[in-house]
């Protein structure tokens, strides 16, 4: 069978993608490659892009733009983009107008499907946090369970603080902590960095040890074939500042009940019993806190402030509960009025934080900001952080996830 | 900026997937799909896979074979197998002569790289034991730690059996477990399927609960920059028998220190004592066993000979210690002569396992066989099994592991 003969070579490529000597490129490679030299990251932190691809017509990079690459001789094409800023970036390739990942690279699920990914590493240490470091280490557990809601087996990450696993009885508190749209469960664990970013923290006591769940934000009942409602608002991620002429971007997905309800449900009433059944958690609201980033900041935002009787902290991060578009709610009357009392709300609630890239796409800004607009005239007690120069991706969220855990519990 | 809005057409396009209506297309599409209704896998086992590329001059999609697919006047590329053999089975596709990944599918660490894979389901209920289950769940843990031998942050992947997470003194035995070569410690918790088989093995009172250790079965020292050694002989997969004029294969890389030695290191003089001072572990050689697939097969029988003090059980699934290619080894001498003495050996090892498919690269058959044939000639009491159908893929090794754990312990 050829293809049996095609793979014996690329098994025995692998050796030398596992022992490669350092490549004459400029710049190194990027951290997120899959044992490839490319893509490289050069020192300006523009990105050069390669693949080889002698009988194709047209290659493009898409990245924070599209990218146009230049063939070789040889059939290799390269496009080096303008400076990127620092962060995670999912991105992809255009080969003849089809859209696929980049064979030197990593993959990661995001926007809806497996997709290349590249970090561009911060200046300096500023990035440590989230690095890899050689102190105690927690561990982040695949939990399979069976969803009486769904019908279905579903699954779940949880971090736990390092000496977890050894004998004992310490229990800890739990931050149940969503991904954004387009991605699942796997987006803190691994774009996220949660068990570098816990392990370093709780190394140099900023942050209490706690265990972190990271469920998938989407769940359907039996049955439920009606089509998919739609979870995100059309312009959302465009960059243009909405004009006088753009409708009002709906407050919530117009099928919330859809949208987010089964889902709330599968968590509220199987993955908290769960979590609290099978792993050794301080089972009070006291020692319980939700977050979330984008759709999961959203889910986060309004699944806490139903559910005061189990978190007693909440972030919405680049997310929150006004929806996305404008994201003004009345207090008054908002989700049955639990923000009404300013007063009782404040005593009851340790800690609500809100944050927003400062170049995220406008209406993304805009829902969390005005959400932090509402609370404030209401008078609940708040924090509204700003990621300056990062947008709607990764790197605003571990600042986000480093400030918020740091202030927990 | 373009690709922000491309970005938001897409995860528009998430709540299409999520939601999906059953598609009017033959067959099932696969479950190893991102959501994509292609690949399909039809009554027959046939697989029909399909992707939209107008403007590409020539797509292929490649499984056992390679198999040119046909443009309708939409630009949509399809192309229908023959009969897939059940199991898993890496595949990707061939755009204009640039081997890429399958946009509807999800990917897996094979090959040397990020791969999109395809599970072919097998008729009835064969293949209920590695399917999640409704029965009690362990989990999988993703552990970092620092290596000093390779200087650098390494991780593993370790099964927890249920309850594991609750609190209590009960300790465990530990299996090590191996990977291929092209693959990494990814490999068995997803392609493998560790944590359904064993909750179901479990569950049904045919394996102990244990720890089960999934190690990256490569290292290197600092400053190590030599070139790469062939860790797989030529031909290796090629399905053609060895003919007259072929020279032998190697009964080891010709670099076996170099391939295996640091990892060998890593293996017994790190994680071993880290996984049983950090985890809940029975921490003597009668409660601790090491196999693996292919590369860490050989590996597992090797480090598990050589280290009769830590280890009363040994798993070569695919791969075994006399090397690839001829697999004969001579008893008297080898490893020292650990196998000199059967008696000896048969009074102190619980347990030795070799498996192989029967559709295996006839250089790979040899080897595992070849091997069983001299512990046989040597008196070496030893389990040799044939998975029937199956060649060097993922359905044989779930098979051999749940023989192989359910003899253990």
């Amino acid at each position: 069978m050829p293809s049996r003969i095609l793979r014996s070579l690329l098994w025995l490529g692998l050796a030398g993608s596992l022992f490669a000597q350092p490549a004459r490129f400029p710049g190194v490679a990027a951290s997120t490659n899959a044992g490839s030299p490319f893509p490289r990251i050069l020192p300006d932190n523009r990105v050069m892009f390669r693949v080889t691809a002698p009988d194709a017509q047209r290659i493009q990079f898409v990245t924070d733009r599209t990218y146009d690459a230049v063939r070789d001789d040889n059939g290799v094409w390269t496009a080096t983009t303008d400076p990127q800023v620092p962060g995670f970036h999912y991105y992809w390739l255009v080969i003849d107008g089809v859209r696929v990942n980049d064979p030197g690279s990593e993959t990661f699920y995001g926007t809806g499907r497996q997709t290349s990914g590249i970090e561009i590493p911060e200046a300096g240490d500023a990035g440590a946090y989230y690095q890899v470091q050689d102190v105690p280490h927690g561990a982040i557990s695949e939990q399979w369970y069976h969803s009486a809601i769904t019908g279905e087996p579903r699954r779940f990450f949880v971090y736990t603080p390092p000496g977890y696993g050894q004998s004992g009885d310490t229990r800890y508190p739990v931050l149940y902590l969503q991904h954004g749209g387009g991605e699942d469960e796997r987006a803190w664990p691994i774009q996220g960095r949660v068990n570098h970013i816990m392990d370093n923290l709780i190394a140099a006591g900023e942050a209490e040890p706690m265990l972190i769940v990271m469920e998938r934000g989407y769940a359907r009942r039996p049955g439920d074939n009606r089509p998919p409602p739609p979870l995100v608002p059309p312009k959302l991620f465009d960059m243009t500042p909405p004009g006088p002429d753009d409708p009002p971007a709906p407050k919530l997905p117009p099928d919330f009940e859809r949208a987010f309800q089964a889902f709330e449900d599968v968590l509220i009433q199987e993955v908290v019993p769960y979590v609290d059944a099978h792993y050794r958690t301080i089972a009070d609201r006291d020692h319980r806190a939700i977050a979330g980033f984008s759709m999961g900041g959203m889910q986060a935002t309004l699944f806490g402030l139903k559910h005061g009787d189990l978190f007693s902290a909440i972030g919405g991060f680049s997310g929150a509960a006004g929806g996305f578009g404008d994201g003004h709610v009345d207090p008054e009357t908002f989700l049955g009025g639990v923000l009404a009392d300013a007063d009782a709300f404040n005593a009851r609630m340790a800690y609500v934080f809100l944050g927003a890239g400062t170049t995220e796409p406008p209406r993304i800004y805009a829902a969390v900001h005005d959400f932090h607009e509402s609370l404030a005239a209401a008078g609940i007690e708040h924090t509204f952080r700003e990621s300056v120069g990062t947008g709607h991706e990764w790197l605003t969220e571990r600042r986000f996830l480093r400030e918020f855990v740091s202030n927990l519990f």
